[in-house]
């Protein structure tokens, strides 16, 4: 067994507790990568606080990982020690489905295995990113180009994809007037991604909060949409919607913003049902969207678009002991726009 | 001034009279076009029974036109008399603007001219397809190419287009599987033409009566889904569903239906909201989506199409003085699959 230094949460909500914790020896298709970073996604608090159904504990969260190859099983091919990796949401599928033979692992029909709080399919609990090293097949490891440094590379694999797999489907580019809503981890990427695709991008946030940094991100305009005017007056102006928030949104105000033959693709999930009128749909040929990450192909594509592009995340970098106040900062909207932790800080337990 | 005899709908909700009314002169890109064949489309008895809001009387109702041109415009380029042409849903657009250019004029920015209850750009009312003659513009008159009898024809107008612009927006075609919901006018006509793009065709009913039909016109599994557990068994099945129903549905019951990355899309206009949880789409990445018939290149290519693969609507032919009680039959749903009315039995008023 592979022994590193990781931060467990033992129990639900419980504070994080620095120990040493075991990963399998490395099969012939393995990677070890020492982490160098680890991003704290929201999904990261809901699991630890056991809010999306029950959780394994004890749990090692961190599903936005960032680091540097230091072995590698006798079958691997793709990567050698020293090659800059990444390693999102996803840690194993079955590989033979359609969907997994299409690079959509993610919708796996056995079921794709979690990167954290979850199960391989040898029944072994998965340990996520908040650790010192872990080990994951090189099939669900993705390069991270040189032109990316490690912290800001770390949130490109889930708040990065999440946000790149609309904008890729629904064809944001040149000519796209593409609306984003919600200015957090999602959102920001949402709106690098899509101003370096080409488009024309608007913000939408409740207040005035975030206005000089939605134009600074390369945004062309920004409506604080807490007076609901400011969306009526809105109509029929976008080609598509990223929304990012997790809170209830007014759905038929927001879908009225779209032009005919528009897309609403929507990533968060809140608690609430949507609810609009057909023809708030139909006449205009309007599109409501759900969209879940990515496969491991459009993980990859967009971490070369990031490259290209000059492309990372805008991060604030934490050190283990700081994890917890973060979590309460995330929940607060209270980070610009992502926290990293640097995993070098997590103390041998 | 060209006269004509019409079935006219003195005011809301009253019997048809036979009347004579009074056309355009043709003007330099306008056809004249001896009516064969006018169908009924359910919004018809919609807008004649001023359902869906305040509507212009008196009214000739009819967009699903089927007839020979009899005259040409001094500057038309498009048909010669003879020729064997249909008109739709529109009789005019702004022909500038973006939607109008792209082909997609049922979006022009200046607002579509539809072809009864509406007004012209110069204010007048206009004249549908029940009726022994219309005038239109050529832009708006499609070939109906000779392997497609005109009764069978008409229909595909508005029934036909309405169903192959989502068909072919999502990708209906082989290794593709695709459930129809109704069988009526537009269902039908769904099922024929997904079948010939070479989908695997489901049909979802409530009841078991229409289970033969279905079968019959090339759909290889039907499932009657008054019993909600046939909903259930049917989870992550298809690719696209076509509703054409315009009862209100479960819809997160049918969004379940669909495999990762499906799309649901919607052309009829049920009186309730669409309920659903952000779950339902977000997680599988699936789509809800309306659509409203289509443009012109889209229904010249939808007819050519039906004739290359001898693809015409499954209609019953009715005379003049049988159209109120085809509306009440079309009401009950007693129809298989769509009245047309033989417009040379219509009297001179």
């Amino acid at each position: 067994m592979i022994a590193t230094p990781a931060l467990v949460a033992p129990s639900a909500g419980a504070p994080f507790e620095a120990q040493t914790i075991e990963h399998r020896d490395l099969r012939d298709d393995d990677v070890l990568i020492d982490i160098a970073y680890a991003g704290i996604c929201h999904s990261d608090i809901h699991q630890v606080r056991e809010e999306w159904g029950q959780a394994l504990f004890p749990m090692v969260p961190g599903h936005e990982i960032a680091g540097v190859v230091s072995a590698v099983g006798d079958g691997v091919t793709k990567y050698k020690v020293g090659d800059r990796v990444g390693v999102g949401c996803m840690v194993d599928s079955c590989g033979e489905c359609e969907f997994c033979k299409d690079g959509e692992e993610q919708f796996c029909t056995k079921g794709a295995v979690m990167t954290y709080n979850g199960r391989g399919y040898d029944g072994d609990p998965t340990k996520g990113g908040y650790a010192r090293q872990v080990v994951v097949s090189e099939r669900f490891a993705v390069a991270i180009p040189d032109g990316i440094e490690l912290d800001v590379a770390a949130p490109l694999l889930c708040a990065g994809i999440t946000v790149w797999s609309p904008l890729k489907r629904w064809g944001a580019g040149p000519g796209k007037k593409v609306a984003v809503v919600g200015l957090g981890g999602l959102g920001h990427m949402a709106v690098k991604l899509a101003v370096a695709l080409g488009a024309e991008v608007s913000v939408l946030s409740r207040s005035e909060a975030k206005r000089e940094d939605a134009l600074a991100l390369g945004a062309t305009s920004y409506h604080a949409t807490a007076d609901p005017a400011v969306l009526r007056g809105l109509r029929s102006s976008f080609d598509l919607i990223i929304n990012t928030v997790s809170a209830d949104l007014p759905m038929q105000a927001y879908i009225a913003t779209l032009r005919p033959l528009g897309v609403m693709a929507n990533v968060g999930l809140p608690t609430g049902r949507y609810e609009f009128s057909p023809g708030a749909v139909v006449g205009g040929s309007r599109v409501v969207a759900g969209s879940t990450i990515g496969g491991i192909p459009a993980t990859q594509e967009m971490l070369d678009f990031c490259a290209e592009h000059g492309i990372g995340a805008t991060v604030e970098t934490i050190s283990a002991d700081e994890v917890d106040a973060a979590y309460d900062r995330v929940v607060a909207g209270d980070v610009r726009y992502r926290f990293v932790i640097d995993t070098s800080t997590i103390a041998a337990g």
